[in-house]
């Protein structure tokens, strides 16, 4: 881990290279993120105001051999939320950050001039210049530009116009091994990034120190112990790698838990067109096609793909379960292409593609736009949000800004964030993770799909209400652990099922830093996480009340017509510890 | 007071007649229907919802000889600040309903069929019938239309096409007694009123059992101390009724307290333009102006007046200091014409008028419309919020909805209710009562105004913060006291220095209903009803940390360059009662 902070001051347009304090050394990632947030951030303050700060970490173990560990972490008080966030991604920056040593990037303040500014990273820390030529500009056409003028081998974080409008939908764009993109999609990073005039980050690793391991010989066998179990495990080691994240749409349908035109039903009338076997065969019938491809170096799961037109263009990478899902039951389109196509242009203006596909089956409820009609949302954000119209305005600020704007009720929001891709009725743990998670409405939060649907680290039955308060606690204090490695959440899934897999979760950060954690020590900072982030909400204004669902939830969805049944008193349960 | 309640169930479209419980029996206008709405409504319910109900009811006093009682409550949950709502206005529908022995109309549920609906009542209760006929039209038509077609002598109540876009910034108009307009104004009444598919209520008094008094000499000795007293007062007794409240403009100004480009100046360019002296020498010098005139009868006041054009056309009525603030200081508008169109536009449309104003300040803040352009703002109310265009429904739900789609931070807005017509950093006193009240920012909720800048009640000096939160304490208690008994909120003004009129306040209750209430149970009253509604407040998820104003009146305002200074604990010393 990096033994140095770089701050950057928007105000006075300064930046400083810091020492670490003591109380920060031993975190990464989301621990130290909603660290420094909880400590630098008043909860009180305007999101998109001068108080706030965007905070990135790499995780404990980023840029090791141990697999998946590239990912990077956003910290910062949500425009959407109004609480605490914090989003990862993949992508090349956090390896590129964590072998220059650094522990975190702090971003503050605010400009006065009305101009824009890019942030550049390299061994000798941080400098800001003015530069407003690429503003207005899209994502892709950013990283290429960027890349063609400053090497292709720099990092680059990015906002598109949506970041640049201060949308509360608007992500922050990192730049893939292949030029493509990833994103800090949640909670409305890129809004804060463009509040602070930033339109991108360039990382230049050249002459930074590295990483060096404590203990070698044991890193490498844990890592050895860890890849294998990866490997090992059905769903990181054949469902995934196969499929990818999309391998859930049958699994989801057949459950009755994937929810169709705006959570009304919990089957798709169309899942042969969009599933993931679908896509793994699409891909593979089309030239230049990617059927498994990683987010970041190391990475061994592959999940991401590359998806290409028939005539091999390139249409989008990381074509996930929950983008396919919100274009494909959400907002019941049956074009496998058109949805492809609303993911690249939302990588491209800069929108979170959950919230995007929320958004826009609110907007088919609004009666904005026809339901099933893929042109039509692409459209949207294409001609509406990326320009800025008074309409994209509204769709680019999230789910609950478009139910609210058109006053309807049926908005699937919990914190004013989207709803993802599993129905809390019919999938009640996964509603339990909703209702508490500290970002909003967040599946990775604390995925008890795992063990609901998959049958990872055993089985609670998603329609019965007993045992899923305690699955989503346990997930999500373990969650919070995981998201401070460095490490993507899907190790969770031989983390739960192979326990000397665990074992090698904690044994690499001891033989990386030469400590001696336990099993304990891990819940522990779990825990830790967790109550600082909800200490955070607390004082920004939220109650336990902000703990629910949407009113709308109490109506029967088939075919289990199963409803959200949990009190107050139930949910409360979760923060028992 | 009545003896009855109307219970009208727009989900399955019945109605009923009840009885008064015994709980309710010594309540009135807001004391009732916030107590209605505490204990019926669920906090948490959806404002657009099944679950949230909208009360109406006259004050303990509403229809007797007491002069200026003639005002009707609404209360609800509102959707602009998810907390409880009352709000007040004149017109006819009052006098008739407590003539009718009705003490309350509560609205509950929700039709399924997606259709409109009109209510009528009268001696035999209350009817629903569909009626899609207006459903688009103004209220100006609808109260013209209504009127020629069932009776001209009928109380309406009435929503415009913002009240049917469900706008959180919509009002429910009520007829005048002249046929124009006056509006339940604040909170978005008529969003809810629109939920609930209602377009306009009728009240036929006829055969009514009209308003006896159990003591009718000592009513007549009290109302004649109270009306002299009203007279008496130089404020009630000269300045409104000559001027009306615009009288404000150049008191404000002078005492630099009067926001001005979106609370950046507290002294406006253009006082002689707008003010109050002007106000009335224009309508003095035009064909059918009339410069006093009551919104309801029995107003001795006459703070209203009928604004015409040069040819002596009808433009508007009770044009407020309120509006004049927003559109000639606020939005920096110098052609006083120009802000009587958007006064018509808004009533028209069914826009609350304070919250319009602020909005369009937002809305030139966003740079929509230029500063001090009042044909673009007319522009945007006729064309944009009265069709529902996607700008349209940004600025219809009011000025927070504005200043969050456009990603501002100079938001002036409490529990996102638009800040009124007094600066808090330079009438610190008003900043409280903006802070605290259950309502969201509201200058009637304690109108500090009165002792701050008016010297009425005494003197607390505007600028210092001693005194200011218990002088806003004591004057929100007596206000929720007097918002029960129907009085308009102007007779605080001879109350606060002429100790028979306030006497008089309770002793023509106690003549009226032959109690014996004390000045004590005056004041016990209003420390309920504000206690009730913070409870159902913090219900709904509020915090004391929804008591606090917006982060940019850090900043210091000319021509005092105060800021706004008070802590939070300070802040949260007015609920030590």
């Amino acid at each position: 881990m990096g033994d140095k902070i770089i701050r950057i001051n928007m105000s006075n347009l300064t930046t400083a290279v810091e020492a670490v304090p003591a109380e920060w050394a031993g975190l990464g990632g989301r621990g130290l993120t909603s660290t420094v947030v909880a400590k630098e951030v008043p909860p009180m303050c305007d999101a998109l105001g001068k108080y706030n700060k965007l905070v990135f970490s790499p995780g404990l173990l980023t840029a090791t051999a141990a697999a998946n560990s590239g990912r990077l972490s956003a910290g910062f008080k949500s425009p959407l939320t109004g609480g605490i966030k914090e989003s990862n991604a993949g992508g090349t920056a956090a390896q590129k950050l964590e072998r220059l040593g650094i522990k975190a990037v702090i971003i503050e303040g605010m400009p006065e001039k009305d101009t824009w500014y890019a942030i550049h990273i390299d061994n000798n820390g941080a400098t800001i210049k003015e530069d407003v030529q690429y503003i207005g500009k899209g994502n892709y056409e950013v990283m290429k530009a960027v890349g063609e003028k400053m090497g292709e081998k720099l990092g680059v974080l990015a906002i598109g116009p949506a970041g640049e409008f201060k949308m509360a939908a608007a992500n922050i764009s990192v730049k893939d091994p292949d030029g493509n993109i990833r994103s800090h999609g949640r909670g409305g990073a890129g809004a804060v990034m463009g509040s602070k005039k930033i339109k991108y980050i360039t990382v230049d690793e050249t002459g930074g120190p590295g990483v060096s391991i404590a203990d070698p010989e044991k890193f490498k066998t844990q890592a050895r112990i860890f890849a294998k179990a990866m490997l090992d495990h059905p769903v990181t080691g054949q469902g995934l790698p196969t499929y990818g994240t999309d391998v859930l749409i049958n699994i989801l349908n057949e459950a009755g838990g994937l929810p169709t035109k705006n959570f009304r039903f919990g089957t798709v009338e169309h899942p042969e067109k969009i599933c993931g076997e679908t896509v793994h065969d699409t891909i593979a019938s089309r030239p230049n096609g990617v059927t498994a491809h990683g987010c970041h170096a190391g990475c061994i799961i592959k999940c991401s793909q590359i998806y290409t037109d028939k005539d091999g263009k390139y249409i989008t990478s990381g074509f996930e379960y929950e983008t396919i899902w919100g274009f494909g039951c959400a907002c019941n389109i049956a074009d496998l292409d058109d949805i492809a196509k609303n993911d690249w242009v939302m990588d491209d203006v800069g929108i979170d593609s959950i919230e995007g596909a929320v958004l826009m089956s609110v907007a088919m409820e609004a009666g904005i736009i026809p339901w099933g009609d893929g042109k039509a949302t692409y459209r949207l954000f294409d001609e509406d949000i990326r320009k800025g119209t008074p309409l994209g305005r509204i769709l680019g600020n999230g789910a609950g800004s478009v139910g609210k704007t058109y006053g309807l009720t049926r908005i699937p929001v919990v914190k004013n964030q989207g709803i993802p891709a599993y129905d809390p009725r019919s999938v009640k743990g996964i509603g339990i993770t909703y209702a508490t998670s500290t970002m909003g409405a967040d599946h990775t939060a604390g995925y008890t799909i795992a063990t609901n649907i998959l049958k990872v680290g055993g089985f609670v039955d998603p329609l019965s209400k007993e045992g899923q308060v305690e699955l989503s606690r346990n997930l999500s204090i373990a969650t919070a652990a995981v998201d401070s490695t460095g490490f993507c959440i899907f190790v969770a899934f031989p983390a739960l099922d192979i326990p000397e897999c665990f074992t090698a979760i904690y044994e690499m950060i001891n033989a990386r830093y030469g400590l001696s954690l336990t099993a304990d020590d891990v819940v522990a900072l779990g825990k830790s996480i967790l109550k600082t982030e909800r200490a955070f909400n607390m004082a920004a204004g939220m109650t336990n009340l902000s703990d629910r669902l949407p009113e709308f939830f109490e109506e029967p969805i088939p075919p289990h017509n199963a409803v959200w049944d949990f009190s107050g008193e139930e949910i409360d349960e979760f923060w028992n510890f």
